[in-house]
């Protein structure tokens, strides 16, 4: 039952691996008539990017990427837009030890019992690389949301036992650090933990949070389809995303009705606003029209120096040292991506909205029949 | 795009509103030759049935289920599962209130931005009561997967302040009390504060737990169906569901690597098995033989008859006390919702992972061809 | 992997056997705030109910609709539409004969080979009974349309030998004849026909042509989801269809390109219009603008009292006379079928079209953001 | 609402214009141990390829494909396959007729309708080159059904006025004449008739003609999913085809039940068999167990050189010679599309039947669990 698509209405289709030719996605749906060109998309995969500090992996990637279909004369067609980034660094290696043996705190063991054998260079499918297909077309949901006046906002929150402060927060200072925190003493604390466990080469874990503006109130369904459920699934199936919350989130469970409900009034036009945002902008599965806001905490970078026990494919016990060049935290490098799958799920719900009243289709035929 | 359809290869899709004539779901996929009658669903559905403690509603609702369609001779057919539970308690009512207002805490005002109106009597569509079509088809689905060895456990882990002790944990005690919590002295001290919240007329969250033993590993997708995040929607569809984590969950983002890593050894049969089980058994999307552990956090019931402030539908400022018999807790009655929910999946997992090989392909199909 | 579900947008899933309870479909995606009513849903079933001619079944069936969710105050409420008619014929019977062997040009053995066993009173699932949903559906689809200046009309084209002559073609006397025919001369004849081979104990069988106006150019996917492809499998998934055409369909083929191209010209208003129309109203699986034609192929009714060959569950040869009441044709009860299945296509290419260009998009949301 | 993806399991989404950088398509669902190389797909292209004989288009284009993702070590890992065929004679032209002028027969106009403009060198999207990504995927999925003992043969059946003899159809035939005729004495013939069009600067249309054996019993669902349906579905997806029928298809509509049911017996083995196949291998919606026999009626290639009647973009009507290197006729090399289509179909109807009992389910499981 594959799995490699997500989307409903502007639907993806990602595939390749680690260390195959290239990575890819296929846009399917995207509306006509967006300009676009590869810079849109390359800004986006640029943040992503193994190599841009010490916290992150020395691997080389250029992760150029190329469109081969859907856009003609600078403008989307509404056929599939397919775009590829070659894998330029597929250094030959021995990877017996990884083929051999089963890393924990990685899907090895679970590919190989799936489909009886696997892909065993980097992780193959299981690879952080796969994310390159979902950023790339997130840029693309991403402009087309930045034309209806939506912008999505993600940020490291915290790092292993530093958390960013409120008080101090400072959107601006999300691209002058190294780890995307919005909070430049919270960043120096984070930076210094990092140093320690790469000294002890260990790694640690950590949280994204993404705030999204400009969201008109009515986007999701009722019941399966819930704008936080569908928010969960694309997050959740981030590598090594753990746990997610929406608004109060986890502490909804320890707050009472009166401090969680959000109260209504009503701003200087007279439109419905809420007095609090603990819903995280959803509401019964529905945008309530004010921020969207959730979390997503991953886990540690799971390969490490450090010798961990496991066992052989012959299920020998052995101890095993992960070599090679790993990022000692996913989160920073995850940021674009977590603003990337919510993207993905805004557009969606915001074009499958169009089709929920009769009075809205009938103006919108009006001039077409 | 709807939204009222779960699933893949065991679909269902659920209908009806809290105080329309009746609640339904028909159920696409089911395998032929269960055996099938409408007891097997009636106990899912009795569990989660207002009026069963002072903490639940005391609405009188029988929920008593029918099945009208795809079981012939007492085993399923392989065609459509069509169940259907009277809706009982319709009393003429006044709902001129909360017609002319919006609740704190409900998609009221979503609904009506939507769809341009709603269905005001006690919710509507976004009511509780929509659960019954998930529980009833949970029902069927964890009956399949009890003939295959696989069972889900659910219960309450914690009450507003108050939480299982894991030393405590009785699992026997789960049904024993009217908060399914599986530890009586947590039981006691949960219903204080419920006692206390009633009188402040209040209400209070809590946190369900799932424990889900004898999944094999290989079920799960590798990339945006991955096990955990299919789970996690299913889980965020519930009404007042704010959170989910998976094993470790929020806890990772603060772990290092060599503390969450989940090493492997071999069991006494020399089957590979993982020393810890940080991972709530499921890795890179993908089931990995150990138990299957999630919790979601459920925000506090948001009827409650304290004095709110609100809006009406002239967007004037009001104050609303919501009358009616409400839960003051909605954790205990969803814990079957969360364990139906699960069986849903699991079962659209194991299914869809049938045809992950063509080893075993080719055996299933030997004796047909 | 089901198969009860048809549509995306304006999905519907039906469920129910000819001698269960009850038959049924359920609608998600429906817009929100369409006048509906159970009169508006039961004039469509009146037309494919029995008993309404001496060549169709004497059997006696209400198939009075229900309206269970989805309806508030006269309009739909956006949530999905539950619809049930209860199955009134019931009559205990003696089934062993079809229980204990297969009858020809059923689908009988196909489901004890599919599923190990079957529901053998009267063909279960596979039972024409089945259609009702999809006609319940198709009213609420045509009402639709209606609003959007969409119309559809299907009348039988063919009966065994005798064919309408289009020289003769009065829409108004489809609704005067029994075998709803365009054509009151071809209708004598066929009914000629028809008394012959009821005298021998035969069926016949016959086509069904469909005209669609009103439809705006532009509905339909240009690769896999052409508007006439989804027609085909809308069509073809009626019990008994064996052919389906568009346009100049089959004499295509032996048509050349100067025959068969449709030039374009201008109307007074300046439009663009085809000259002629072999395209049938669907040129590269796109909509261009000029009515839809189609045509299906029913093969004749398989329950015949005539003796024909068979086998038992032992797989021993045997003679078998169909017993009961059953129509020599199938075609004039499939008409209101045939119609309501392209509504349900046309209304779902429909409102799959409004997110087609950007243009559009930002128009429709500018007033709501 | 996108429409290039097919299938529910084993699901293909294409990509790419004719005139674009290369066309793609990703196969996911793919069982994992499949041994693939870039020869058993190139085969397949190679039966597409224009330039094999004086009717097909002289326009030189390699169509190499080369896989992207999914395979390791010459198996296919359960990932995504990702393939491409570069376009290489992409020549620069002088595309202003087209661009400002629309095609009889062509969906020029309705795209520029659907999505404000269109890709006008050479179709675009609705190019018959689209269908490259169709033949790759079908090939991978005709060497799974061979291993399982399913086979396909497409031919052509009929050109223009020419129709196969059966007494004179030769399988080994088929590969030996440029029209994929299996009957040498109707090839000569087509001959004739295609050489009289060309010398008229007109074109002819025909008949494909496809044969399954070996598919087991009981694929296809009862009710939307008819394994009829979807084929037919799959078969209008392809562009020029206007008719599609299956067995008795079209003449059934002139039949007796008693001419066109399909009597029992029992084989040597006592298995049951049909004594004929009207049904052409599918009742009910399910296969049957005797060959799947259906034909598709394919229109004349629209482009053609000679004057026809049109209007340019401003709407003033004009004349329009088609120039360029045009098929006079669609079919021989539509043969292996149609055979990749039906490939597409059973495959996917054969891996989701697995699913549809509980039996051999358990089976299944029983030494995973």
């Amino acid at each position: 039952m594959n799995g490699s698509t997500f989307g409903n209405i502007f639907k993806i289709t990602t595939w390749g691996e680690s260390h195959g030719k290239a990575i890819g996605v296929v846009i399917d749906g995207c509306p006509a008539g967006l300009s676009l060109c590869e810079e849109d998309i390359q800004k986006f995969l640029n943040r992503r990017k193994p190599g841009q500090s010490r916290y992150t992996t020395k691997r080389q990637e250029a992760d150029q990427v190329e469109i081969l279909s859907g856009v003609f004369e600078g403008k989307t067609t509404g056929t599939p837009i397919s775009l590829m980034v070659p894998n330029t660094d597929q250094r030959s290696r021995d990877y017996t030890e990884i083929a051999e043996s089963y890393r924990p705190g990685h899907a090895d063991l679970n590919y190989d019992r799936k489909y009886g054998f696997r892909d065993y260079r980097g992780g193959g499918r299981s690879s952080g690389r796969e994310t390159i297909g979902r950023v790339a077309a997130g840029a693309v949901a991403s402009k087309i949301l930045k034309e209806l006046g939506i912008s999505l906002t993600a940020y490291t929150c915290a790092i292993g036992p530093v958390t960013i402060d409120p008080r101090h927060f400072d959107k601006e200072e999300i691209f002058r650090n190294p780890l995307y925190m919005p909070d430049s003493q919270a960043a120096l604390r984070a930076q210094e933990c990092l140093e320690q466990a790469m000294k002890e080469t260990n790694s640690l874990g950590g949280m994204v949070e993404c705030v999204i503006t400009g969201v008109p109130a009515g986007l999701g369904e009722p019941v399966f389809d819930k704008l936080d459920a569908t928010l969960a699934k694309a997050i959740l199936s981030i590598g090594a995303v753990k746990g997610f919350e929406i608004g109060s989130g986890m502490d909804a469970a320890r707050s009472t009705g009166l401090e969680n409900n959000d109260g209504y009034d009503t701003d200087e036009q007279g439109k419905p606003v809420k007095i609090t945002n603990h819903s995280g902008g959803i509401t019964g599965g529905i945008s309530d029209g004010a921020p969207i806001i959730f979390r997503a905490a991953f886990k540690p970078t799971p390969s490490i120096a450090a010798p961990q026990k496991t066992i052989n494919r012959k299920g020998e016990p052995m101890e095993i040292r992960i070599k090679g060049r790993h990022d000692p935290i996913i989160v920073p490098r995850a940021v674009v991506v977590v603003e990337s799958m919510a993207a993905l799920v805004i557009l969606d719900a915001l074009l499958g909205s169009m089709t929920a009243r009769m009075d809205r289709i009938k103006d919108f035929f009006a001039p077409l029949l």
